[in-house]
């Protein structure tokens, strides 16, 4: 398989920042980002602190941003990868259809919203699971929860319902399209995962129940260290160094996944260093 | 005396951030520059990673940060500050014929692109003295040499004329305006300061040398030790940490004097970071 040099996770501006020094450096860049890139420079009314640009409406930033990179032809890919793990020189990422082999990887992920759900974290690996493509095959026959924050969880409960006897689909949006016979779309919020050694219920806001062997939560946003295994955190965010490597070679982080203050200025700088790290670290391996 | 609250020392772009994000917090703000601010960024033919702004020529952009700092009311004073004194709760600063006292101090000098001469550091204090305003007098009715990189080297040698039998004055520019008879201008250019436990001797290029008492160096650049007494460096640099925090408390540091890759992005975000450190810092002493 091809190894692609540089793979940068989060398309705000650390992410685009990590992308056009490293395509600069002359590497081969993969970004995967959200729709939005960054919905917090979108919704910004107005930022003055980006120096020698005063007064700039974030969503004018955040256009000039996605124009800089794509001007040297980069363009977020709209994927989710739903792992990474550290090989030995290289990371393995796990995509929805797909995994790519990639020398380096820098998270530019930006902070989480939202909190993992009750029991989310106890039950990873024992009925909880981020990917159908990656686990669906261990639900053959049984009885599974979808929880998706956008359309895409729809795909995924297709093929869920394809090999599961039975499908609950949870939509955290509006509106869903056309589903299998033994697909229950769920009009309630999810509270909490329990049982015992593996997941069993998936308690909802309403107060009822369902009683559930599986649960694929389909979010943007995974926990940090479900995205890669043994990766080091400190108060909630990545541990870097100055030179924004984390405590996994080759692995580098950026923006506001690598501690505050979250502020525009440090994200650019912080993609633009973790790039220069990620390309020193490919030409260190070529020696 | 009244107390500034942040002074900056430097306005190339980690100074001029510093600035902007200071004033912006509601802090008192006082900028020491050069007259060019950022040699560097005045030379850099174009600037492609600076995110959202591709292709711009460093003049274009070092003209919009100056813009940026004056809508704001910022404008660099041109003044060398010869010394910053740690005290309790705050900084004296050495000006040319004025003390300042600061409560916070952000060093933004850049990286010193020359070096000090052979035999400068081991006559600090013993015959090399940067400042004719502070130390003219012990040289009363005795010999000194006035290096100087630009003309305001004239006015230190005609004050230090009217103390000392003799000056010997080494302009590292040109031209050089008229002055008094006992000063002698000298057409060659430092080599190395010599003598014994103290300074008697600055050998010249030409193989020449003068017989001196003193001597005073008036440079842009000051060694970083000397312009702090008790600054930790490492590697060269100023030694910080995320916060851009120095080993003295109150001091910060941003942009290249703070550490290699020297890089745009990374000063005005570290220019960032050391007015926002410095803005908590004047704020938990207030408590």
């Amino acid at each position: 398989m091809e190894r692609v040099d540089v793979a940068i996770i989060g398309c705000g501006p650390a992410g685009l920042s990590a992308a056009i020094n490293a395509k600069w450096r002359g590497k081969e860049v993969v970004l995967f980002g959200t729709k939005l890139c960054s919905p917090a420079l979108h919704k910004a009314h107005q930022i003055d602190n980006y120096l020698g640009f005063p007064a700039m409406a974030g969503e004018d930033l955040r256009q000039r941003f996605l124009e800089h990179a794509e001007s040297m032809g980069i363009k977020p890919e709209l994927q989710t990868v739903s792992a990474a793990y550290p090989m030995s020189g290289y990371f393995e990422l796990q995509l929805r259809n797909d995994n790519l082999q990639v020398t380096t990887l820098v998270l530019a992920t930006g902070v989480a919203v939202a909190r993992p759900l009750p029991g989310e974290e106890k039950y990873i690996g024992r009925g909880i699971s981020y990917c159908a493509t990656c686990d669906g095959n261990f639900y053959r026959g049984k009885v599974v929860a979808v929880i998706s924050e956008d359309a895409h969880g729809e795909e995924e409960a297709l093929f869920l319902a394809s090999l599961a006897e039975k499908v609950y689909y949870l939509p955290l949006y509006a509106p869903v399209g056309r589903l299998p016979e033994n697909v229950e779309i769920v009009d309630d919020k999810p509270a909490e995962f329990s049982g015992g050694d593996r997941l069993e219920k998936l308690e909802l806001k309403s107060g009822k129940s369902l009683d559930i062997d599986g649960c694929f939560v389909l979010k943007e946003q995974l926990p940090l260290t479900q995205l890669v295994p043994g990766l080091e955190l400190a108060d909630r965010h990545i541990k870097v160094d100055r030179r924004m490597a984390t405590n996994i070679p080759g692995l580098f982080a950026a923006g506001d996944v690598a501690g505050r203050p979250y502020q525009l200025a440090k994200a650019v700088a912080e993609g633009q260093l973790a790039a220069l790290s990620a390309v020193s670290y490919i030409d260190s391996q070529k020696k």
